[in-house]
C-alpha cells in the first residue's frame, strides 16, 4: 500500500475562452495568486491556455509562438510564487505538436507531459492536429511522484499501468471533456478503474462552458486509492477547491438529475456563446408553441430576462389562443414583448407572386417573420435565437431562411418529447445558475395543446409527421443508435413510417447543413457529431 | 532490372456516387462486362463500391454489411467472366475496420489490402473511420506479383519500398483524390519516385466527379519503370483505357492549364450535385454583376441553359445598366430571363417597420430577394444557386438569408480576382463536356464597370472594402497560407488594412457556417478544410 499523498491540491476548474490566449491566462494568473498561499498545486484543465477546442488555430505558426510567449508569462510570474501550476496546452518539436500539461514551478518548467490517447472520434479530431505522446514519465514534485494523464489516458489502462509500474503515488488528470447525458458517471468509473487496479488516488479537473456547440460541465472530482469519491465539483459553474487526499477531503456536489443537467447545459451553452461572442439582446420569433416558449425561458435564464424579446408576427392563420399564450409567457418570463402582423406583407407578395401557394405559400409566411426579426436584428445589435428542436431538424420540419434564422439554437439537439420534459421541470424549479424569474414560466395552456405551424387553417404537426412519442422512438434508434430501418421495424414500428422518417432524416441534410449552431446535449448531435454526406445514395 | 509486365490492364476512371452501393456495383459490372474479352484486370478507384468519401454511413453496421453483399455480388459475377477486378471498399474484422481494395477473380477474392498511411488533415478524416493496415504483402496474379497501394500509400516510400523487397513487379494504386490547383503534377512527382526508386511501373487510379463540396478530377495516369507518363486519361470526366506496359502505351490526354481546371472543377462540381441530388433545374438570382453572370454560364455549362433561369430583382438603386447587363448576360448564356421588382415589397416592408434604415435596409433588400428566388424555387422545384465568392465570404460581405440563400455556391472558392479570369478565360472558349452555348457569354460592360451591391445610393464595393487586387492578395496570405497580419504586413501591406481584412475575416465565420456548400478549388477551402472556431478570442 502506497501512501496517501500529503500535497495540498487546489482543483481550478475554469472558463476559458478559445482562442483568448492573453484572457485565459489572466485567468490562470488571478487564481494561482487567490490559492497561492494555501496549496502547493493549481490544476487547471486540458488545453487551459488555449481553451478546448481551438481547431485550426491550432495550425497557424503565429498562434503556437503566442502560447509559447504565454507559457514564458507564466514561468516568470511561477518564480514569485510558493505553490506550482499545471496548465495544458500544445507543445511542438520540430516536426510534431503535441497535447501537453506543463508543471510549472519556481521559475521553470519542472516537467512537459504529452498526450497518449488522442481522441478522433464523435465530436473529436485530436489527429488532425496532436501527434500522440510516448509513455509518460512521473513528475517529481516536492517529495511526490506525479502521474500526470491528458483526458483520455484516463480511459484505457496503458498510461496508468506505465505511470504506476513508476512509482507514481498520485494520478492527476487535465480534461476538456464535454457534456453528455450519463457522462460523468462514466468518467468516474474509467477513474475508479485506474484508481483502484494502481492503489493510487486520483484528481480530474476539467473544463467548464459553452464553446460554439459543446459545453463543458466541469464536474471535477478525486477519488482516494479506494476509489471512493472524497471531491466533486458543480457542474456547469466555475470552481475552486483546495483538499489533501491525506486530511482533508473536499466537497462533494451532488450529481444533477438527467433533466436538469440538460437544462443546465442548455442554458450555459447559449450563455456563453453569447458571451463569448461579446453579444448580450437575444431576439425570440414567439409562435404561442412549446418551442420558443422554452427558448424564452431559457434565454431568460442564460442572459437575463431584460436582454431578450419575444416578437410574435402574427397571420390570418394565427390563433386568438396562440397570441394570447405568447403574451403569457412573455409576461411570465419577465421578457419583453413586441407585435409585429405580417398580413400586410403578405398580401404585397402575393402581388407580387400571385401564384404563390401551398408549400411555397407556408414558407413564405416563415420566411417573412425571418426577414422581420433580422431587420430587428441589425437595428438593436440582438441575436436571433432559432427554435427547431431536433425532432423538427430531423424532420426538416422547418423552413430554410424562414424559422431557421437565428445565430445560435438551443434545442437544436433536444427532441420534442424532451422539450415538454424541461418545460414541466423549469415550471417546477429555477436552478442556481438561472437570471431568469421564479415559478411557472410556461402556462399550462402552452404545454396542453396540440402542436402546429399555423401556416395554413387547421393545421396540426401531426398532419406531415407521426405523434412525437412514436417519432422520437423512431429517430432516437436511427439516430442516437445509428439502427437501420429494418432494426426500427424489427422493434415493433410501423414499416411505413420507419421508412418514412428514415427518408425525411436523410433528405433534410441539405437543410441541417445551413443551420445555427446549438449545444450538443445528446449522444449523436447533428453536424459535429453525426457527419453525413449531403449527396447520399444509401438507401437506409 | 525487372521485366516489363505483360498483362493488360484497364482503368476505370469512373464516378461513383457516395452511398449508393447498388448503382456503383451496376457501373463496376457493366464496364467489367465491356472490357472483360480484352483485358487481365480492370481497376476502379479507393472506395469504389461506396464512392469516396461515404463519412458517418461508415459508422452504420447495416451500411458496411451491404457492402459485403455487394461483394458477394462481384464474387459471383467473377465467375462468369475472364478478366478480374480491383475495387475499393471498406473491409471489417471483428474490431477493426479497414479501407481496402479488393481483388476478385474466378469466384474468389484473391486479396484484400488495407491502406497503411490514413490521411487526417485538410479535407481528410480517414482516422475517424479506419485502422492502419500493416505492411501488406505483394498479391500473385497471372504470373505477376502486384504491388498494391492505396491513395496516400503512394505519397511516402514505406508500403512501396516494402512490397518492392517483396518482389512486386507492378504498383497499382487506387485513389480518391480530390481536385486542387497543382494537384496532378504532385501526384506524378510522389509516383515517380515510387516507380524509379524501385524500378517498378506504377498505374494510378483516381475517381472523377462532384462529392458535396468537393470534386475529383481523375486524371488517372501510368509510369513506366523510368519514371516515362504513358498514360493520362483526362480530367473531369469519365474514361476507360485498356493499355499494357510491355506493348501498348496508354493515350496521353495533356494537362489543362489552371484556368482550365478551375472551370471544368467548378462546372462538374455543380452538375454532379444537381444529378446526384436528383435535381435538374437551377436558379439564380441576377444583379447584372460578374458574380452572378458567371455563375449563370457555369450553371448553363454544368446543366444546360434550358434549365436555368435568371432572376432580376430591381430596386430604386438598380441602374438601367445593371438591367441591359443582365439581359445581355441571360441572352449569351441561353438561360431564361425573368424580371420580379421588389420595390413593392420593399415599400410595404417599411410600412410595417418604418425604422429601417443603413445596414438593416440594405440587408432587407437582399433577403427579400432570398425570400422572392426561395419562393420560385418552392413553386418550380429549382435550386437556388447563391453567388457569393470567396473574396466575400471571407468578409462576411453578404448577407445572411439574403444573397446567401440557396443551395449550392460555384463561386464560394474562387476569390474575385479569379472571378474575372474565369469569366475572361470562358468568353474565349468552351469546354468539351459544357452543355452551354459558344461564344462570348459576358458582355464587356460587365468585365470592365466597378462592382457595386446596389443596395444604396452610389454605393461600390471599394467603400466597404480594399480594392480586389489587394484585398485578394491579403485573403490568399491569412487563408492559404495562414500567415499571420504581421507577416503580411512585412509583406508591405497596409498594417490597417490588413488588421481589418484579418478582423473581417473572424467575424463572418458565423455566417460560412450557415453558407451553402461549395465545391473546393484552393488549397485552403473554408468550412471543410479551414475548420475554424465561431467563438474565437485570438486576437490574429
Amino acid at each position: 500500500m502506497l501512501r496517501t499523498p500529503s500535497l495540498r491540491l487546489t482543483v481550478a476548474q475554469i472558463n476559458p475562452t478559445v482562442g483568448d490566449i492573453d484572457g485565459n491566462i489572466t485567468q490562470i494568473v488571478s487564481a494561482w495568486l487567490e490559492y497561492d498561499s494555501d496549496t502547493d498545486l493549481i490544476v487547471f484543465p486540458e488545453l487551459s491556455i488555449t481553451g478546448y477546442m481551438p481547431e485550426d488555430l491550432l495550425l497557424k505558426d503565429g498562434f503556437i509562438s503566442d502560447v509559447e510567449r504565454a507559457i514564458d508569462q507564466l514561468i516568470q510570474k511561477s518564480a514569485t510564487m510558493k505553490s506550482a501550476v499545471l496548465v495544458g496546452a500544445p507543445n511542438r518539436d520540430k516536426t510534431n505538436l503535441f497535447n501537453a500539461a506543463y508543471l510549472i514551478e519556481s521559475g521553470k518548467i519542472v516537467s512537459i507531459t504529452h498526450k497518449v490517447e488522442l481522441p478522433n472520434y464523435g465530436v473529436f479530431d485530436e489527429k488532425r492536429y496532436f501527434t500522440p505522446g510516448i509513455r509518460p514519465e512521473p513528475t517529481d514534485f516536492r517529495d511526490h511522484k506525479l502521474g500526470i494523464m491528458i483526458c483520455e489516458d484516463m480511459w484505457f489502462p496503458t498510461v496508468a499501468d506505465y505511470l504506476s509500474s513508476k512509482s507514481a503515488d498520485l494520478f492527476i488528470v487535465i480534461n476538456g471533456s464535454p457534456y453528455e447525458p450519463h457522462k460523468q458517471s462514466i468518467r468516474i468509473q474509467h477513474a475508479r478503474l485506474r484508481a483502484t487496479q494502481a492503489s493510487i488516488p486520483l484528481l480530474s479537473v476539467n473544463q467548464v462552458g459553452g464553446q460554439d456547440d459543446l459545453v463543458y460541465d466541469g464536474a471535477s472530482f478525486a477519488l482516494n486509492a479506494n476509489g471512493e469519491l472524497i471531491l466533486q465539483c458543480e457542474e456547469f459553474m466555475e470552481e475552486f477547491q483546495t483538499f489533501s487526499f491525506s486530511n482533508k477531503n473536499g466537497i462533494i456536489h451532488p450529481q444533477h438529475a438527467e433533466t436538469q443537467s440538460l437544462y443546465q447545459a442548455a442554458t450555459l451553452g447559449l450563455r456563453d456563446y453569447m458571451r463569448k461572442t461579446k453579444q448580450s439582446q437575444i431576439l425570440i420569433g414567439m409562435s404561442g408553441g412549446i418551442d420558443s416558449a422554452l427558448s424564452a425561458a431559457i434565454a431568460a435564464d442564460a442572459v437575463g430576462p431584460q436582454n431578450v424579446t419575444c416578437v410574435m408576427m402574427p397571420s390570418d392563420f394565427t390563433s386568438d389562443l396562440s397570441l394570447q399564450d405568447a403574451i403569457d409567457c412573455a409576461t411570465k418570463t419577465g421578457t419583453k414583448f413586441q407585435t409585429v402582423p405580417i398580413n400586410g406583407m403578405v398580401h404585397q407578395f402575393m402581388a407580387t407572386l400571385p401564384n404563390t401557394s401551398g408549400l411555397a405559400h407556408e414558407n413564405l409566411q416563415a420566411r417573412l417573420r425571418g426577414i422581420i426579426l433580422m431587420t430587428l436584428s441589425n437595428q438593436y445589435g440582438a441575436m436571433v435565437l432559432t427554435t427547431g428542436n431536433k425532432s423538427e431538424m430531423a424532420c426538416g420540419y422547418a423552413t430554410l431562411y424562414g424559422d431557421m434564422c437565428g445565430g445560435y439554437n438551443v434545442l437544436k439537439d433536444i427532441y420534442k418529447t424532451q422539450v415538454y420534459n424541461l418545460a414541466h421541470w423549469r415550471n417546477g424549479q429555477k436552478p442556481l445558475d438561472a437570471l431568469g424569474n421564479d415559478g411557472e414560466l410556461i402556462n399550462h395552456s402552452i404545454l396542453s395543446k396540440e402542436p402546429t405551424a399555423e401556416l395554413r387553417p387547421h393545421q396540426r404537426d401531426q398532419d406531415s409527421l407521426p405523434p412525437y412519442d412514436e417519432l422520437d422512438s423512431i429517430l432516437m434508434g436511427l439516430i442516437e443508435e445509428d439502427l437501420s430501418p429494418q432494426q426500427m421495424t424489427a422493434r415493433g414500428h410501423n414499416p411505413e413510417i420507419v421508412t418514412k422518417v428514415s427518408r425525411l432524416l436523410k433528405h433534410s441534410e441539405y437543410k441541417r447543413r445551413q443551420s445555427a449552431p446549438g449545444t450538443k446535449l445528446s449522444h449523436r448531435a447533428f453536424t459535429r457529431e453525426r457527419r453525413y454526406p449531403i449527396v447520399n445514395g444509401y438507401q437506409n
